[in-house]
């Protein structure tokens, strides 16, 4: 079902004109990547937000799923007029846009007589598409080519993302350490620089700023698939802070 | 300094993996897409969030450049090693990456004494690049053709937003109203589809579900800049509810 190579990385297209104009803000790319990462070792790359219209889904869609292991896609899979995801995604694969039998069954046994035609809408996806069921309310995701379909509602997406985990080949885990300093980044960032370059392949270090409760501090985090060169990583950073007398807070 | 044609879009590209690894969750989408729509009329079309990779920034600044009227970044414009958006533009756009002397003269009189290096670093730019003033903490942003770059923290970009106001050309603005029904989208979706038919492309409507204090309800947002259309699409979604007996509820 999905491409077999080594790199286990991620895209993610955030599809709704709801997200780009401001009025909602998107909660699910911190779930999703946190959640990818932590259960398969899987590293979000990219991630981009487009409006419902389909010429610029077939593009997104086309463009992510050549550069990237797997694509997730959220939005725009209900039943309403701007819900264009499905449709659009079949036409990107040449793909007939048609119902998806046990889709239609999940859905018609859900809604009983009240499966009108707007519902069976959301049982159209590409052929060929296998589904991600939905324990909260029923109409499935779907993953076609390595192109995962979700739907944008928060709630809805957290219930399912179990139920896509046999789609998805797990890479290395990245694991992470948190360092908060009491200082400002610029007394810090030569000797930061200086372990980056030393760890450069193996850790990736991080430095941001933090503003909380009235104090100023640096989060420094570092992360790595590799355990030993993250914990050397870590010593080395604990070893500036002593140098300069840098204080450590807890931080979250 | 910027494009001069009339379609007055805008992208704006997230520089940071703290935001891809799910370990900040981005603010500044939401206040920039309601910022710039009501202060100048200009539509965000595109968003995309990408590592602090010289090559992904430099392909990811030169293809929305060329697409969109303005580009604005976020993040990696501070004094640490991970902050590389300054140089990877001027890569981008075959500029010298040099000091800008006025930031240099700005960040001298902030810091006094204590301007070191990596704070000098922040006065490096793209060459011909103008400034965004910082009334926060000094550093400023930058302007280099249809490129603007804001640092990554929400407290601090918000600061500066009104200094970028003189570069940017404003568009039609955009007006819009929510309508919120006590109902399921299935209920509506045909009809809303009609009268979205009817006003393709002068109204944009959008349809989005809501579950709050324990009461289920749809969202219908209506977006356009031509006011009258707007008015006159959204007396038919009222009648859609008068005729399904559909109550009405106040919302967001």
């Amino acid at each position: 079902m999905v491409k077999k190579n080594k790199k286990k990385s991620c895209a993610i297209l955030i599809i709704g004109n709801e997200i780009l104009s401001g009025r909602t803000r998107d909660q699910n790319v911190s779930f999703l990547a946190s959640w990818l990462n932590s259960n398969l070792g899987i590293k979000i790359e990219e991630v981009r937000i487009i409006p419902d219209i389909e010429k610029v889904i077939i593009k997104s869609v086309l463009e992510l799923s050549k550069n990237f292991n797997y694509v997730l896609t959220t939005g725009g899979i209900g039943p309403t007029h701007d819900d264009i995801t499905a449709k659009s995604i079949s036409k990107a694969f040449k793909k007939k846009y048609s119902y998806n039998v046990e889709a239609l069954k999940i859905l018609k046994n859900y809604y009983g007589n009240q499966f009108n035609d707007p519902r069976k809408k959301m049982a159209k996806m590409p052929e060929d598409s296998k589904l991600i069921y939905n324990p909260s309310s029923a109409a499935p995701g779907f993953i076609i080519n390595n192109v995962i379909c979700l739907p944008g509602v928060p709630l809805i997406l957290k219930s399912m993302v179990h139920n896509l985990k046999k789609y998805l080949r797990p890479g290395a885990k990245i694991f992470s350490f948190s360092i908060n300093f009491q200082t400002v980044e610029s007394k810090i960032a030569t000797d930061l620089g200086k372990v980056q370059k030393k760890y450069k392949k193996f850790v990736e270090i991080g430095s941001y700023p933090f503003f909380r409760l009235g104090k100023i501090g640096v989060s420094v985090v570092i992360r790595s698939s590799k355990k030993g060169y993250l914990q050397s990583c870590h010593k080395d950073i604990i070893r500036i802070a002593k140098n300069k007398k840098i204080k450590i807070v807890k931080g979250d």
